[in-house]
């Protein structure tokens, strides 16, 4: 077994930032198809891929921050003020009052799937631009993760590509997580950027046959390889409730066992997941250790309502470690 | 007592027509200060004061259409389907995909007044445009109500005047409830527009303050002539839950007491109230049968919760008229 090598920019270095959709989430409380008609409902909860991926960083003690816009509305000041007392840097959130914050309504159907009604083309979320708060962000930043979902953002671009450029510049590194829609990786400019940031990244974090398609390679063996040869540093590939696994260029392979939890709400629980082990690498933590937090991070968000509900910070994920049984 | 002359036109010559947003409630069901935090709701409710108007209308048996835009998603959908089953022409609603339908987040405060938080300047909702439908819809209706809301609405100025015209043209009437939230009339292109709606109303059905407000007039005798002066043909005056007040320029009066309800949720009430009094007067009633109509459809809506669950049929509102006590 070599050394564990670091392969994020230590903590010191300055916050990890992660650019996005900022939202607010509407749960309807009964499964079904849809929204045609008056339901119980339950919110608004803070939400949003980044929101939640760099909350769950700022509560495990990790420097963080956040490059989104909202609303100037109630759905905006919930987002922020939960950012702030989470620890998250917010300096860097444009107020935009001339849209509304970003909504999604998600409701469990029968078969498990969710469906969504969502508002973020046409609200604040996608009205995120290069502001000097952004900039002076930006250029204190020791580490930039990023999620797919931005590609469907074309405002959201300019900003990636420049802090990539500015951040990699100061020793700082880069994580994405696939986050793929499918259908919105659907033309070439598109698979053109995503395979840009399959390039820069430190670390890789895909879900499923995620790691698959960011290779471009069928079979894990090949896929593995494939990322590393293009100068991928470490992937780690969340199962789900199957667990999780990390993969170091060297062959090194640890595997997590799923922790036995009674699902409430998995919405969440990748980003948390990767909240989790950014922060935990950052503050310096074996790649073993990381991943254990990592796993706990996202078990423990789907036992609670609401998407980042239940990002833990790192005495609770201990508790959550401590208390709660393995599958096996 | 002079003959009740025919104000407006009658329901054989076409439709009553509205024109203005469509959108979906949602309502918080506890009191408090706004939505900073997950809470109980529930919705989505049809609703948008022109939507409920014109389903009131309709419900009550006379025929109706309306012209708004709504998005490709759920709460397009409820929208459509609602105005479909209560016998609302529809073809004039736009579905415009690029846009969400329009939202209205409602919780009561503790002190009775309410806390919204909007998307319709950027929804589907402020989409509406004159269209092949439009046009057709127009060129075939009776009556043109408008709500003084849109005029927050700038699409919707354009398809207001053609409408006046064509519809006067051939021979169709017009009443405006002013609806005013005061802030929106905050220039002088509003005022204008407001001063000239109120010129070209046959009916005005002013809520409290807003009769001195249309006159530009202090005083209810006062404003009530400089109304009547300007060719206003009746006047009916919503007195929320103190009843309502008839007013003919020939200086008959006929006051309605209010209905004794228990208030479940007051939003609605005074476009149920409008939607009554214009389907009844049209449909050739009397001015004080209309009237009792009228405050029996917006006292009904406020035992239901949801903008326009209460709205009633004929035989629903001489069922509760018959069943409902007066406050005295």
């Amino acid at each position: 077994m070599t050394m564990d090598a670091a392969i994020l920019a230590p903590d010191s270095l300055g916050p990890t930032v992660c650019v996005g959709e900022i939202l607010v989430e509407i749960m309807a409380t009964t499964q079904g198809p849809g929204f045609l008609g008056p339901l119980d409902l339950v919110g608004p909860f803070p939400s949003g891929a980044p929101a939640i991926f760099i909350d769950q960083c700022a509560r495990l003690g990790a420097s963080a921050g956040i490059i989104g816009a909202v609303g100037d509305d109630d759905f905006g000041r919930l987002n922020q003020g939960r950012m702030k007392q989470d620890g998250v840097d917010s300096s860097a959130i444009l107020v935009d009052a001339g849209y509304p914050t970003g909504t999604a309504f998600v409701r469990y159907q029968d078969d498990g799937s969710r469906h969504f009604v969502y508002n973020i083309a046409q609200s604040a979320a996608a009205r995120i631009r290069w502001t000097d708060s952004v900039s002076a962000l930006i250029r204190r930043a020791g580490h930039l993760h990023v999620m797919g979902t931005v590609l469907a953002m074309p405002a959201a671009w300019d900003i990636i590509e420049r802090a990539m450029t500015i951040i990699k510049a100061r020793g700082g590194s880069m994580s994405l997580d696939p986050n793929l829609r499918r259908e919105l990786v659907a033309n070439d400019q598109m698979e053109a950027r995503f395979a840009q940031l399959v390039d820069a990244a430190d670390l890789l974090l895909p879900s499923g046959d995620e790691l698959e398609y960011a290779a471009g390679t069928a079979g894990e063996h090949a896929a593995l390889g494939s990322l590393f040869e293009r100068g991928v540093g470490e992937i780690v590939l969340k199962r789900g409730s199957s667990g999780a696994s990390f993969f170091a260029r060297d062959g090194r392979r640890i595997d997590e066992l799923p922790f036995d939890v009674t699902q409430v709400d998995p919405t969440g629980a990748g980003d948390c997941f990767g909240g989790a082990y950014v922060a935990s690498r950052r503050l310096g933590m074996s790649a073993a250790l990381a991943l254990s937090y990592a796993n706990a991070a996202g078990a423990r968000n789907v036992t609670f309502r609401g998407p980042m509900e239940g990002a833990g910070t790192r005495a609770e994920l201990d508790d959550f470690i401590h208390n709660t049984s393995r599958r096996s």
